[in-house]
């Protein structure tokens, strides 16, 4: 049996924490609303006391985390976040926090990056080793894998932050990144749907204009990543995704800007299943938690969760 | 001591042919201009040849090749050129004819992944495990690794087919990429400096205009690199960085650009470290050939260069 082992899912709106083993044993989830770093971080850590008490010891702890944290085990600021529109939780030593209150061993990772390993192991990346997993909600995030590992580097990537191409005479929108203005994020994120079109954006019909324009602009972004780390597919999540007409626009317009110069076979055709939502749904974040405990448990050449 | 290796730089323009360990025993290195695929590839493979009978067998051969190439090795296609300007090329099996002609264990790579292995063995890129070495030429090219692993994927990056702003007031040049127009390539290679100013690119004066526009392009696609990648080094090799009053314009810019959104000591201050040429110059193509087949001795996750 393999052993139990717990999962955070830590975002900037809310928190989301859960017991299990994986899709089919997935347990005792609470959520509740990010308040201040300390209260919750206590109220997640006394989560899983309770549940140790009932289930017995838990083997580990994975934590996908919004960001910009830091991934460097070998920095002093490991394990925090770093900084952040919630000022109240720059510098939270979240590991720190965690590790103190439940001596488990923990593994910290992106939000985003837990959720492509959710949808490695379980969902829509299965069999891949480099890919992209996308969130278009109040923000724009991306994680992934290049050749079976998860992408870190200096820190960690801010996908969203990529610049691409903004027409101001189709789009005189100035973007609202408050760091970069028009960058992809400041172009595409939910707000600046609502922002253009001052009104929210699930209140946009279906066949209004704001789609095409902002499958425009995911399509460039996605265009930029296949140039720049040739992924084997892309899964796109977060709110707006939920808006499924953009997936046909998407695919089409991603197409056309690639114009057969990337000769593959999964991007010739229709790239129906090349562009794709996650397969575990809202649940890649929470399930992405179990799989980055279980990977550190088995490692990260181990054929797990193929074997 | 270590065996003895071969190593092709096979570039569009011209091929460079040598055995070697490393830059301190690179020997007998011949170089030609490009030409059929048939007296080229037996070209290079009869140098090999003469050099086995002089220094005995060599262990394996290491091949950084211009492409677009296949490196799928479940493909029928692998060890071919899949799609290039230079169309009698096109779907030539580059490893199956040296494998005929040599019985030696091949590996092949792009042509700037296997640069970026020569940098991280003995060059700029030394103790990274996530860096990008672009070269700025006849286009933009772009290779690497992430978290120790060269950059592959789907097929491999095309870094310079990036979409990034064009802002047609300031520079109403349309862009010559033949795929996409203005893309990045289509803006900032050389022969868009000489279209755009109508003048070979080495004879514009180092304080002309064109090269503030061109450190702008650059210092943009290297603002996305950061935000999808997050390298802990930029590498920047190639003809028209050989204009080294580039590299101080790219760095403010590029430090512009990333509006301290990104917090990393590497990025804080003046990205002199950040930012850099190759430290193996020109040599960095063939002595990657020369770490491609020494890897492929040693097994992808061995200590080697740094043993």
């Amino acid at each position: 049996m393999e052993p139990l082992v717990g999962s955070i899912e830590a975002g900037g709106t809310k928190f989301v924490c859960a017991v299990g083993r994986g899709p089919d044993d997935l347990r005792d989830e609470i959520r509740f609303s990010t308040g201040g770093p300390q209260e919750t971080l206590a109220r997640a850590a006394e989560f899983f006391v309770q549940q140790q008490r009932r289930h017995g010891e838990l083997a580990a702890l994975g934590i996908g985390c919004f960001g910009p944290i830091d991934l460097d085990p070998g920095s002093s600021g490991y394990g925090r976040i770093s900084a952040t529109p919630k000022t109240a939780w720059i510098g939270t030593d979240v590991v720190g926090a965690l590790r103190r209150a439940l001596e488990l061993p923990i593994v910290f990772d992106t939000d985003v990056n837990a959720a492509a390993l959710g949808e490695w192991c379980w969902g829509a990346a299965r069999g891949l080793d480099t890919f992209v997993y996308l969130t278009f909600g109040t923000g724009i995030g991306g994680g992934g894998m290049a050749r079976g590992r998860l992408l870190h580097g200096m820190v960690h990537p801010e996908m969203g932050h990529m610049r691409v191409p903004h027409d101001l005479e189709r789009d005189p929108f100035p973007g609202r990144c408050p760091f970069h203005g028009d960058c992809w994020e400041g172009l595409a994120a939910g707000p600046a749907l609502e922002d253009r079109w001052r009104t929210p954006a699930e209140n946009l019909p279906s066949d209004h204009p704001a789609w095409e324009l902002e499958a425009s602009y995911i399509a460039c972004g996605l265009h930029n990543l296949v140039c720049v780390l040739s992924p084997q597919r892309l899964i796109l999540g977060g709110g707006v995704m939920e808006q499924s007409q953009l997936f046909p626009l998407v695919r089409a317009k991603l197409r056309r800007l690639l114009a057969d110069y990337v000769r593959a076979p999964s991007v010739a055709g229709n790239l129906e299943r090349y562009v794709v939502p996650p397969a575990l749904g809202k649940r890649a974040g929470i399930l992405g938690g179990i799989a980055l405990a279980r990977r550190l448990l088995a490692g990260p050449d181990s054929p797990f969760p193929r074997s």
